[in-house]
């Protein structure tokens, strides 16, 4: 496809949708977020292991994927209180996934989001446990008894968070990426990690979002997917350039440790400015999806693409 | 109550009931459970990855929480296809919590089920990894597309999974098991430990069974739920019993290991002998209940009761 074409398609150039501020648009969208989160996680918890939970969850992070969420649903129509529910409890696998990847028997990292991690502060064992109950936690918000989100649309976006979360979504991708310590990788293989590593869990955001209208049609879901795919890919892609390219506080965790542990990376394969190429590419692939998904607002989405790409940290 | 006139009340006294060979209901019940579990668990995941969780779960275990599903789902009248995925999702949260617990971090201990524990075979990452798919997996089996299992049964289902496991569950307990070791407990705060650590997912497997019809009535839902009370104290006091009395080739894990970590337990609180008598109290308890439940035909539940505190592993 003709690149310059595909620039030319941004979405909000459909008439009669008003341009987005996309800053208020996030900032608002944060504020509810961690809003939520606060009020349920790690609330009604002992006490030890309530405060590791939240340690482990508020006050940092990027929240993409909530933001994710909350595009992909807007874009669709999506029912509300589904959708603020889907943001948190993929945001909860995310917040999980990093306290046992930062344990001394997966990566032994002691910085996280510019504190602590959650180990160094709690001890091994809180964290193990920390990262176990945020998982529940995660499909226990999906599954809301008085808030009028219909029992199939609970289930299906349970489906999509135990698919993206598990065996063969992102625990599956950590496994193949604990695995392949030292080995030298083809880029096929990189990316199948990945997919499964951190494209995953994106992917479902996107399209969790899309499951909280019930009635998003094919077209518009096959582009979502499209876009999540896409997405996910230019996350990785990037984060693998930061860890090369940034210093450890402005990444709040720490950097080079890529290089350090000898993991294949996007930037060990491609070279610097290929891996930076391919991103810009993955982001238009992006803009093009939603630019064909047939729905009429897909600004914060496109915004987002943008964000993820052109981020520093 | 009058003790002598709970034992009169056995369930298999009602007429028109045909007595129960246990030892065959459990035979097929665990057959199938089997079956199901090893089509189901890590066949997907990338390949160590799937090894480990089959590793943990396959081959093993006593299932007597999968047995405790189907008994409750028969004597209402549960759904098939769904009992059998709740009683493999129930036992996949039960495999994971083990796979974690046995981690140098927590118990650190080598044996289980006779088997070397998951992290002495695969390492530690792979059975922090394993345990983390595995509860992704469970909640994963309760939400089947096509097997005529209504939606709002699957959320409900998810629901008490959820509860069973987190932060005020399972995960709850262990928490406070964790703060105690080395502190004296009262015996109320002993039985608040145990009620989250073993006797949630106990309990929540009798109510997962009765909610495999959604027209369970609430007279007996309360039985079954005082039913899973009692029985979850019970496996609990005869656990510790056991710690004392049975050695480790018996058990399939390490014995004495509870006076080894100073951990507080129902013979370190009661002595042995008082700890004996609870038992039996706790099954007779968990018998009244199910004479009281209105239920026609509740003899594989009476006969769970009883094996879990007649068991000597």
């Amino acid at each position: 496809m003709n690149e310059s074409m595909i620039a030319e398609q941004q979405p909000q150039s459909n008439p009669g949708v008003q341009a987005l501020d996309f800053s208020a648009w996030m900032q608002q969208r944060l504020a509810r977020t961690e809003d939520a989160l606060s009020r349920w996680v790690g609330v009604n918890a002992p006490a030890g292991l309530g405060e590791a939970m939240r340690y482990a969850v508020l006050d940092g992070g990027k929240r993409l994927r909530p933001l994710l969420v909350w595009a992909a649903s807007e874009a669709v129509g999506g029912q509300e209180a589904a959708t603020l529910r889907a943001g948190c409890a993929v945001e909860l696998i995310h917040a999980y996934s990093l306290v046992h990847d930062d344990m001394p028997c997966m990566d032994n990292d002691v910085l996280r989001r510019g504190k602590p991690t959650v180990h160094v502060q709690f001890g091994e064992a809180s964290a193990l446990l920390a990262g176990d109950a945020l998982q529940a936690l995660a499909f226990e918000l999906l599954l809301p008894e008085n808030e009028g989100v219909p029992c199939s649309m609970q289930a299906r976006l349970c489906r999509l968070l135990g698919a993206a979360a598990g065996s063969q979504g992102m625990a599956g991708g950590q496994a193949i990426d604990l695995a392949s310590v030292g080995k030298q990788l083809s880029e096929s293989q990189l990316r199948e990690m990945h997919r499964l590593k951190t494209g995953a869990l994106l992917q479902g955001s996107v399209l969790m979002g899309a499951a909280c209208n019930a009635q998003t049609d094919a077209r518009a879901l096959q582009a979502l997917t499209e876009y999540g795919q896409a997405l996910g890919v230019a996350f990785q892609v990037v984060d693998d350039i930061l860890d090369v390219v940034a210093d450890s506080a402005t990444l709040g965790k720490t950097a080079g440790k890529d290089a350090a542990n000898d993991k294949p990376t996007y930037v060990s394969l491609l070279g610097l400015e290929r891996a930076r190429g391919h991103a810009e590419e993955l982001r238009q692939q992006a803009h093009a999806a939603l630019a064909g998904s047939g729905l009429p607002d897909t600004q914060a989405l496109a915004a987002l693409a943008d964000m993820v790409v052109q981020r520093t940290h």
